[in-house]
């Protein structure tokens, strides 16, 4: 299977605000699609997560990595629009967007693509509220600010 | 695992308009779950599935007969909130309401409460586009808005 | 989706010991067929945890429970063989058997079935070792062996 | 996440005769995991899926080629046997060995080992009958046995 991380950038959006932009790939598998013979519509959210957990990773911060320093991100809302269907052995562009104005939680930005590039597939987000060990809310720790905020300023 | 089907009603929404109404139950399994020790998101996808599918069936209409008589009904938008994690073992209660207002799709509300119907763990809706064997749009077949209508005004 | 209890019996097998029996039901949904418009295979092995979970259930003593006194049963070795299909909304009969000659670990056998009982589906085992929560080697426990052994010679 | 094809070899069994033999890599995603921390045990066949379709896309005859030529490869037996356990963000060196000897159907045997190949986290197989687009069994298609044996021999 084909997933493969493209890079990390950043986009300056017309609200002029920088967001940072990751992209990676992935390969539909025959367990992902349904009678219908396209992608069930519920895997979407665990390319969402393969999306948001290599931008993490190249940035060197690792999911795992926030976790074991005792925060959590789990998700409060989630949302995907389908526009074509991809269906077995398609290679999909996960562009992953993340918001740095970030608060109490963040907020992930994801489009999937033909790998080609050119035909979008899916667009959504996903919510995310950053806890403790003991499940209270907390704000994003520095660690995690500093890198997303020094990555957003880069380009 | 318990899964059972608690009967449809109908509700007169704030609106004013008929909105069919269902409850069903499931029970989380262990695969439902992820390392953080709830329910991973992307499940209660397919308990909104179930809900519907549940909702369908009891009106007489089961999805799979709807697909025989050459008509599908996939997913345009879903959307989810989460407000309360759920775990391993829960007995949860879908709660399923479609808006009989169609026109060219269909759209369905859900909330997972726990068993007693007391707490609300999670809503959120899903879209549906309507289309024949040839993946084209269509209209819902009349027999199938039949059945909606009268159920939506049976109550 | 209808998954419920049918009742825990025990039967004499051929080899002279008790086996626990029970069974349960479940449906099969869409996101649990492939493109070939049949059940993915995988997905076996999640009604086989839900049989084996409803036998603890029906038991007294559902796996969470056990869990919480601090015994885990992880699964060393699976196996299934696939006889004939099942597809959307099928309603799958769950039969599992205990052997309650238990040393180290536990076996499950499992046979799915048409809701009818009479087509085998598919059948299989899983292999558990009992671990503590520092994830050393047990015996099962005393209080999970007492209730089986007196549930299989309660025939 | 990182799956990327580490090439196609052979190995000369003690039995002599070739195996054809493939790499390839996955990353353990959150969702893949359970309550307990590590991996769900049915998403291991989901792997070993991803192994014999990058062996095949090696080969040159992607899998979904050989459906769209009206061949069908189905399972009819897997197993598995678990020896470690793996977690989030692993990366899961995945190596897959086909043994060209085809009578009836086809067996594919599977090791999983942490990334750099020095542990082995579980093995199994997946037995797969051939059959033609009625459903009807069928011998393996020349086209596929002639690059499987030039593989086989290619070593």
């Amino acid at each position: 299977m084909g997933c493969q991380t493209l890079g990390v950038g950043s986009l300056r959006s017309q609200t002029e605000y920088w967001m940072l932009k990751h992209k990676t790939t992935c390969r539909v598998t025959y367990g992902d699609t349904d009678k219908m013979g396209y992608v069930y519509h519920a895997n979407y959210f665990r390319w969402f997560e393969i999306g948001r957990s290599e931008m993490f990773r190249h940035l060197g911060i690792p999911y795992s990595s926030i976790e074991s320093r005792g925060f959590f991100l789990p998700l409060s809302e989630v949302h995907c629009k389908f526009n074509a269907p991809s269906t077995y052995d398609d290679t999909l562009l996960i562009e992953t967007h993340l918001d740095p104005r970030i608060k109490a939680g963040m907020k992930f930005d994801y489009r999937i693509f033909t790998e080609d590039g050119k035909k979008l597939l899916a667009s959504g987000y996903t919510k995310h509220a950053c806890v403790d060990r003991d499940s209270r809310l907390v704000r994003p720790p520095k660690f995690l600010m500093d890198i997303i905020l020094k990555n957003a300023d880069a380009d």
